[in-house]
């Protein structure tokens, strides 16, 4: 008690110092890391019972980070991603018929998309188009695989969307994917206005969205009506807080140190993980459109999530920042029939109708 | 490798096979918590230099959380009360003269306030008023303790702030607190609009200002024009999934399972933790005016602060989320002259001028 009360003093003290004085402590020489004890993490009381049980359920089998995945050549990626992208890809056309979306592969501009078009298009966005920037660390999502979100999209919003099938390393690193979108872009833009047409997608294609449009700018192309970042890898570099604090607490990203390392190297080939194409957060945020963007408590890109929307607010821009109780990277994805799931796709709908013209 | 290919494809699957049945994996008999191994946290890359350095310069000396700390007896509370409110209290009136602000202490309707009015007040801000609630977990922040945030307030945003001393436990529990703000609120509508009125406060305050919203609904009271709650404590239990995850990863507030813990059933007293106007986050949240919200990746009530958001999301009301990069607990009062301090005011003042009248 004695203790305690001399340090609640101090603190109280010391806010009141820096108040007064201007100041804040100084640094210690050392790096001022700290440890943080093991811990045992319940299952989120407070999120939806569907997100529970799937979090309850074991750790996620097939979470992106592992310590000991790197892939040395473009062998054994291939390999690594042929197998992951053959899973994810096989029922997308049973899932979109489901789900009354009818799906065609196309090339445009010497770039795959598929046009996912729901069968019941919403009156209100009958003059409007989403182009979709799928996720993956810049490796995964190829072909079918990426274009899972654009079926839920196009399902839940009732927009018709166009899902880039963008080009990825190791046989095409940075700037490749960059080129693709702006391509597909660009022949969008021969019939249509920027402010009709909203771009987004999850985690790599958030991040991709938000280089996207840092090239648009570079290029003079009038930018998107809205966008979309869904937990946006936003920096390559592991720079971010949540990287390290959220590190093992994310059940799907799980670390760093792992696929997202290598991942993040084999698309930047040699250029620098910091460049605005690259790590999108480098970049000038004057003139983006009003952005959506989606976390979790647990979410390891909720730093990358949240830096970015100070970037955007600082930058004058409209920007909407949505976090969930307990949720990983991606979950929304992953548990498409929660709650949780649910008012991520309502809310990008109702934040379409209103930024899109 | 090949596990790891078998891994991914199963995700991929397992996301594929939940979009086309609607259901999520089930949950095992176990309870499903994790451990989370021990980890080494650097000081936050990209969070400003001065945050930086005083994240550096060492663990916070007196953070509200200490498992050591529990005072049994009402005179163990007013012993460390007293010794904490005396020093951060203890210089008020010079901070205020430094920034340019007056402070005056009355007595209104049987309640302390403080009157807290910048020498330059905004002309646009000339029929507004800051109610202010001061945080402390309802037990500290008592007398000129508690109006350092309103100086702050007043200084930054230019506006008039009514800092409410509202009376605290072990003397009186709840409902004090909120029959004082409900009482200066009455008092205040006397002779001005709800909606030329903001409410606020941080922590505790953040959570009394939310409780007493839900207050002011029961008794048909206008509803304030804008509401202010900085990582708001919203639900007294230990529930929020960020007690958890970011249990000493917060420097500020350290742990649930010390100061928190008792004073939480110190100010309920033999009242529900979950009642709606204790943990406002189990009220009804229809009706609620504009909110600004405020956390950061390693606040321990970054769940609290989303889940409010949510919460205020689903009831249609206007919100707006803001978390910043390795901000503790009320990071942004402990280094004040931050520039993420200084975005948490400028924009709170921009919100205030949005939806004041």
């Amino acid at each position: 008690m004695t203790c305690r009360k001399r340090l609640s003093a101090t603190t109280a003290m010391m806010f009141a110092v820096a108040l007064s004085a201007g100041l804040a402590p100084a640094a210690e020489a050392q790096d001022g890391s700290r440890t943080i004890d093991a811990r045992s993490l319940p299952v989120p009381a407070a999120a939806s019972e569907a997100l529970r049980a799937s979090i309850a359920a074991a750790p996620v089998v097939g979470a992106v980070g592992d310590e000991t995945l790197s892939p040395q050549t473009d062998a054994e990626w291939a390999a690594f991603v042929t197998a992951a992208d053959a899973a994810a890809g096989a029922n997308l056309d049973a899932v979109a018929e489901q789900l009354g979306v009818s799906v065609e592969r196309l090339e445009v501009d010497g770039v795959s998309v598929h046009r996912v078009v729901p069968n019941d298009v919403d009156p209100a966005h009958a003059d409007h188009l989403f182009l979709y920037v799928h996720g993956g660390a810049y490796v995964l999502g190829g072909g079918d695989a990426g274009a899972q979100e654009a079926v839920v999209i196009a399902s839940r919003a009732r927009i018709p969307v166009l899902s880039i099938d963008y080009r990825m390393p190791p046989a095409d690193p940075f700037p490749a994917a960059v080129d693709d979108v702006v391509a597909i872009y660009r022949h969008v833009l021969g019939n249509r206005s920027g402010k009709s047409v909203a771009l987004g997608g999850t985690s790599a294609g958030g991040g991709l969205t938000l280089a996207a449009v840092h090239r648009f700018i570079e290029l003079g192309l009038d930018v998107p009506g809205a966008l979309y970042a869904g937990t946006p890898w936003a920096d390559l570099t592991k720079t971010s807080d949540t990287l390290f604090s959220n590190e093992a607490v994310d059940r799907v990203l799980m670390t760093y140190d792992g696929l997202l390392s290598a991942a993040a190297h084999l698309y930047a080939g040699d250029r620098d993980l910091k460049h605005p194409l690259i790590s999108p957060l480098y970049g000038d945020f004057d003139g983006f459109p009003p952005t959506y963007l989606i976390s979790g408590t647990r979410d390891m890109l909720l730093s990358d999530t949240v830096r970015v929307h100070r970037k955007l607010r600082t930058a004058g821009a409209v920007a909407e920042l949505n976090v969930y109780e307990g949720m990983s990277h991606a979950d929304y994805l992953l548990v498409p029939a929660s709650p949780e799931s649910q008012q991520v796709y309502a809310e990008l709908n109702a934040f379409l109708l209103r930024h899109l013209e």
